[in-house]
């Protein structure tokens, strides 16, 4: 949204104290005012629903909110790996958000889940950029084709809840452009979100709400952004120099105060007005946009929006292990339901993103309604561990009697949320000991799990079965069902990998820091980077979901088009017996590397439903710049070029079929130095001969007497081997030759160098 | 060395121009002397022997030094973890360097090993800084009580030959302290090298040549260091801010180009005369040091150097693997000798440290000696690989006749060197086909290697018994049949973990890094650090060795100081048949650590010689200062204080008894602020009481909705469970409650803090 000019009459009509009334808010949850001219306009928490607060308004969410629809939070809605749902559900929430007349919903959360142990997991979609990229996109563009502004959040580099208003997230620069701002890139550049919200933390000892840097040059200068930066609540630190930087609106309000900081900085030229009118002018814009919504009238109609939750919430369920097919359950086969979350699901997270839901859907109802007579169940377990020997052996009674034993089990509300981190990613022991006792007396033993971010999974070679159902939304309960039971053919991918212990996690150590610091010392290897890179065993890989039918890959096709992407085709097969859903992956990687990089990255997905028996061709884009490093020396992303490596499969560590493409690569074209390597001088067109010629007495005379040395081994010979020779004088900076007598002084040096570079 | 009157005097005397002569070399191993006041005085390469140049010199090597012991490499001297015998070979070199009118010799190497890939890895010590910081005390102490000055290298964060003359070592500032400056500090403090020698790379950007932190603050100021700081040979970027920044003495000679830059600085006024005044001051101090130099005179006594060096190299070698006993070898056993190193040894690595020995002895000679009788023997291999076929079937022919076989296997000369680094961590293909191929005709089959860093031993499960054989210097052939026949007994420890895979390493990824940047991603965790915190496997864990015989452990007594230091005695008992020697090591952890820290540290080690079947009274020191981190809030050391756990082993990974210890913590102080979070300011004893009254309404409000959410779990609930809200309250900070509205605006916590603060 370019400035409208509206907007600018209506600046020209306002005081200093106006203006800068305009950049924090009215109260919790709106925009200033001022009389008749400006409205406020309402924003509320997101990102899965709506939880608007309609009658005392206040952050801890003391007060309850306006019943809406509970759609599955990102970590489930991520496994869907379909950006497709994720617009239907974004326009979903657009009409709920319409409806109760609020102008922006603070969301998606596209945060990269740098660490299994970060509370807010549930909220975020991936360790990968691209997917969090694809399905934010996706998300802004529902919620904001119905009139509706989306935040983008929390930018940048908030990953983890501990200490998260002052923790500097310390980053290096590859990492942020390739890793923690890619996402947020790709969404602004594709979906261009009315607001981005700024996070609480510092990024290398600057808070985010004051980072020129991140709010100004990246932002705007880079991205093209030409929306609103709001404050995450409370995120202000110093206002002044947050609104130079960029921060345009705090919230919530600051009773006045900081305005008035803001309006004494302009009086005294420490503020350029022309700061505040940029500022006061977003926000004008902003409620410009909210004025021009489409009119969409209530009442909401919670029925169909259930049923879109529970369609979301079967294609996010994550079929993990499935042996012997024990799933899907036969109609004939006795079935005991067991765990209290069957009972009493946990199907949202703690903290801002909390729905008061218009109904919620357990598995035991859903079952009783499915197969039309009560179920056979056993809470098993109370989330806080009590009672667990007697409520142990009731269930393995019940689970000894049945055909199959189903356990619901997963991580109770207290041990994660938004608002703290957790310490370890293992499941409640009673939960645990109850896995194993049921297993022992039933073979056919399926886990259900609900966990807002990834668990161990101790009895992964145990049982035959494990369902990883996230934190499924209101119809959580229902989805299930319709999982287990065959009626949905689960396709959901995992969008995070699971590690068997959290020593193999790639922040362990350095996560969540200490003294106001967090080193992100893994640098650019996060999530399947890692493990992969390192080659780690893993207890699932990212990518991974089975079906209840199977498919085959034909050989892909790659051409290359003028602009550079590339695209991918090839012919899917449904070789079973089942309708069912692919999510065909394509990574990348560059075995022949100059820079460091990881195996494989993935550059595009798709999923493709495919009837029994059936082929489909699948066409893939992986852009041009999603095969780019960002090159610390000029400060772009940058092609190496190279033979890239493309291979197509079911997930990071089921690759199916392989191609090689040759890639021309970006040129970087620095000029020679007298710091620059003789090797690269060398390689010089204009004075590589010159220096050749000059080094070729040295060089022989080397290599001579190192080759002599090599062979005899003995005290009279070279002091170093030809190769260790040569390697050192290729690395060697030309200018240095000067100290050791070679023939050439520094000027001497120095012209040779400007020859180079055409001076 | 305070600078003496002397040096005052001469300084006096001297011009501008002679006082910048004095700051470069005159010659590649001298300094510049002027007329009849200043003599020049010679500095040769070390470190483990003495690398004197005769005739024409240059650095290259291409011209032959003078005969000189060597003495085994430090990557064997630092496996007999016995700083008395490190102090004896220092006595030697000392010796040998005054006998050929050496002033400075170019040594001890204390770089910690960072990646097992470093082509100069052989030169250095450990991966642990207080084996290479007692190991280099010892060594300084023993070449200087010759009158001899040592040169303590390379300064600093120099772990890589890759493009180390330009590579910048970005590392964070706590591992800088705890890991790569540690040693030095130590050595510095403990032993006062005359002379520290700056490294050629970049650190964190800026040459060490030219980091006035490194060469002044740190060195001079914080470590007291007052010797002389000389370049490495080259590393002089910009000589002038090099000067500034604490860079004494350039070296080579820069044919009077750089004393020509200082000169016009100092009279442009850019330069300070007195940093020049200094400079010269410390060159006239060393020449002065080294003209009173006691009389040692020739010649030398190689023989007894050579006994020496085969004394060391004995106590260097590393038993790894013993099953059954197969070593040491029984007098009636026939032996088959296989492998080209057995005939060639490689017993020294390639580069400015490559001496030209007074004798070499081989393992073949060796056993021949020892027998009395011509040794069965066949090369196996070829260094190049060549003929591998034909070799192998004549060593499997032998190796099928002899009771035993032993393999001499290593890294050829080609593979590492100073100059480069290596790539991987793997013998040479027909090396390990023909240990696989000799294995499978023998079970009594011994390997023995022969290699400067460590390397992957696939053959670890397979082959009964390995002998770590390092680089062992001229008496190499000598020590290991001395070891293998039993003479000695092995009690060698490593130094270095060895790792099963090269993708298990810590800077896996991050070495060597490119386009003239290195992140030192794995921080403090390096080596066993790494290994044990993430809980990794390896093939032999620090500190492994094994004996001919068995040690004992008693309980540990722990006494604290009063200055602080620990002192913890205990029995250890030679439970075998055989004199022997154990090293007793020591480690200390804070498991319940603010700060995260590696599992355990090394804190301190003792050799000790025990008679078989009796017991030895050990006691050994902990240091204060190792038990504290570096806290980079008020930019020093650090004690957290707790429970600190103590464990006493034969290795890190073999620990036999533990004891806790409470250690009071230092104080840190440090102001509160108004980011101080709510946590701090509640622990305050002045305003903590004020601040809880005025939040306990909020509080209790907000503990009694979580309960309620916590325990109902549906929608009208509290948004954040009472944990969760207990833990984020604690994080906040105090100065942004003013923008939620509760209680207290900005300047009554202002006021807060103050009073805090006893302002």
């Amino acid at each position: 949204m370019a400035t409208s000019p509206h907007a600018q009459d209506q600046l020209a009509n306002l005081t200093i104290e106006e203006k800068a009334s305009l950049t924090s808010g009215q109260d919790f949850w709106h925009t200033q005012g001022i009389d008749q001219r400006v409205p406020p306009i309402m924003m509320t928490d997101g990102p899965h629903g709506l939880r608007k607060q309609a009658g005392e308004t206040d952050h801890l969410g003391l007060n309850a909110s306006v019943p809406a629809t509970c759609f599955p939070p990102a970590v489930a809605l991520a496994s869907t790996f379909d950006p497709e749902l994720a617009r239907r559900v974004g326009e979903a929430l657009g009409t709920e958000s319409a409806i109760e007349d609020v102008a922006v919903i603070l969301g998606p959360g596209i945060n990269i889940k740098r660490s299994p142990l970060c509370g807010r997991n549930f909220e975020y979609f991936s360790e990968d950029p691209i997917v969090a990229g694809a399905l934010g996109t996706a998300l802004v563009q529902g919620i904001q084709s119905k009139g509706v502004g989306a935040s983008l959040k929390h930018f940048a580099a908030n990953n983890q809840e501990t200490d998260r208003m002052r923790i500097s997230s310390d980053v290096d620069m590859r990492t942020l452009h390739e890793v923690y701002m890619r996402a947020f890139e790709r969404v602004v550049k594709d979906a261009k979100p009315w607001t981005v919200m700024c996070s609480y933390n510092k990024i290398n000892g600057v808070y985010a709400s004051e980072n020129p840097w991140l709010l100004t040059q990246v932002l705007r200068e880079e991205w093209g952004f030409d929306g609103l930066v709001v404050s995450d609540w409370g995120a202000v630190n110093e206002r002044v120099p947050g609104l130079a930087a960029g921060m345009d609106l705090e919230m919530p309000a600051s009773g006045g105060a900081t305005d008035a900081e803001i309006v004494a900085a302009v009086s005294d030229g420490s503020l350029d007005p022309e700061v505040l009118n940029t500022a006061a002018t977003r926000v004008l814009d902003l409620v410009s946009r909210a004025q021009n919504r489409p009119e969409i009238s209530g009442p909401l109609d919670v029925h169909a929006h259930h049923a879109l939750a529970r369609e979301v919430a079967g294609r996010s369920v994550v079929l993990l292990k499935n042996d012997d097919d024990v799933l899907p359950l036969h109609p004939d086969q006795t079935v005991a339901l067991i765990g209290e979350f069957a009972r009493t699901p946990r199907f949202q997270g703690g903290g801002s993103s909390h729905i008061n839901p218009t109904q919620v859907d357990n598995a035991l109802d859903a079952f009783t309604s499915l197969k039309g007579e009560a179920m056979e169940f056993a809470p098993g377990f109370t989330f806080d561990g009590s009672n667990a020997e007697e409520l142990r052996e009731e269930a393995v009674a019940l689970a000894s009697k049945q055909d199959v034993a189903v356990v619901f089990a997963g991580l109770p509300e207290a041990e994660e949320s938004e608002g703290f981190d957790r310490e370890h990613i293992d499941l409640p022991q009673v939960q645990l000991d109850l896995i194993e006792a049921v297993r022992a007396v039933n073979e056919k033993t399926v886990v259900v799990l609900s966990n807002g971010s990834v668990v161990a999974l101790p009895f992964k070679e145990e049982v035959p079965a494990i369902v990883e159902a996230w934190l499924l939304g209101q119809a959580g309960g229902s989805a299930i069902a319709d999982v287990l039971s065959g009626t949905v053919n689960p396709a959901g991918r995992l969008a995070e990998t699971i590690p068997l212990r959290l020593e193999d996690t790639p922040a362990y150590g350095s996560f969540p820091g200490a003294h106001g610091h967090v080193r992100y010392a893994e640098g650019i290897y996060v999530g399947y980077r890692w493990y992969d890179f390192r080659d780690i065993d893993v207890a699932f890989p990212f990518g991974h979901g089975l079906s209840y039918t199977t498919f085959g890959y034909g050989e892909p096709n790659v051409a290359v088009y003028s602009d550079g992407d590339l695209a991918i085709s090839l012919d899917v097969t449904n070789t079973g017996s089942r309708d069912g859903r692919e999510v065909v992956q394509v990574y990348v990687g560059l075995p022949d590397f100059e820079v460091e990089r990881a195996p494989r990255e993935l550059a595009a997905f798709a999923p493709v439903d495919i009837p029994a028996g059936e082929t489909r061709r699948v066409e893939l884009i992986v852009r041009r710049e999603d095969l780019a490093y960002w090159d610390e020396r000029v400060n772009r992303f940058v092609v190496e070029g190279g033979t890239y490596r493309i291979d197509v499969g079911a997930s990071s560590r089921d690759l199916r079929r392989q191609v090689d493409v040759e890639i021309a690569g970006d040129s970087v074209s620095l000029p020679l130095t007298l710091n620059s390597s003789i090797g690269d001088v060398l390689a010089n067109p204009v004075v590589g001969p010159v220096l050749q010629k000059q080094m070729a007495g040295m060089m022989d005379a080397a290599g001579a007497a190192g080759t002599e040395g090599g062979a005899s081994g003995d005290g009279g010979d070279a002091i170093m081997n030809p190769v260790a020779m040569q390697r050192m004088l290729a690395d060697f900076p030309i200018g240095r030759l000067a100290a050791f007598g070679m023939g050439m002084d520094k000027a001497q040096l120095a012209q040779l160098i400007a020859a180079a570079n055409g001076e």
